[in-house]
């Protein structure tokens, strides 16, 4: 394999909830009540950044057996601020988006200081998801008009 | 609000698994079989695009009521593709991320395409998500050593 499509068809059940369907699982993306909504799923900025969590978490594994570190208790925190001015249309020359994200790695190891340097400089650079945030994404929006079938009874 | 920051705890499970635990909800992530893993929840990637779908599903509701726009059945399907080969060690020039994401809107409306183009337009400047995966977000990538306390019995 080289390249992969992923895909989720998402199904809008109210202005803030959506449930995505991917290959195999619903995910239900909701808003903090804060934002109006009844908060009875994780909001799409916290899957963005779980999403993160769990790319770091693969790769570090992976990349550790290639080095031969073993870790263990791996604990992976991520946080990020983004300004909601631009998100709810006031004028701002901030981003919509996350200003900075913050990934803490905390693990139990006995590797040398220079190989756990290593590690993360290989994680950070081989994570699809870090890269996918970290750089320039092209995406692209379009949008159909769907017909809605009118039933005569 | 202007300046919000979110942040999930991530416990890893095993390789793949990792438990995102966010404010209200755990998130569990894990990877396809066909990655060595169990397959039992979504994958990271897979995550990154419900955020997408969830994040433009609240843009679209808030500005269609700003334009005044009706809009019902809305349906958002997003799809990325990468190229695995970098987050396996292999040599590419290509990326590790998402080499492109493709966001599809459906939606029931009798609104003017002058009004439904200017609609997508506004979604795609103000969805954080969106911004996020679309610029370049400065991520910094920490690690601390964690000490495994040794009990004698």
């Amino acid at each position: 394999m080289s390249n992969l499509t992923f895909s989720v068809s998402g199904q809008s059940l109210s202005q803030t909830q959506l449930n995505a369907r991917t290959l195999d699982f619903n995910i239900l993306v909701d808003q903090p009540e804060s934002f109006g909504d009844r908060n009875e799923a994780p909001s799409p900025v916290e899957y963005i950044l779980a999403g993160l969590a769990g790319c770091v978490n693969v790769v570090a594994h992976l990349v550790a057996d290639e080095l031969q570190i073993k870790v263990s208790n791996l604990r992976i925190d991520v946080s990020g601020t983004l300004n909601t001015d631009k998100f709810l249309g006031k004028f701002t020359l901030e981003r919509a988006g996350f200003l900075s994200i913050f990934v803490n790695i905390k693990a139990a190891t006995d590797a040398s200081d220079e190989k756990l340097t290593k590690w993360l400089s290989i994680i950070e650079t081989r994570c699809p998801v870090k890269d996918t945030l970290g750089g320039s994404t092209p995406i692209s929006l379009s949008l159909k008009r769907k017909v809605l079938e009118k039933y005569c009874v």
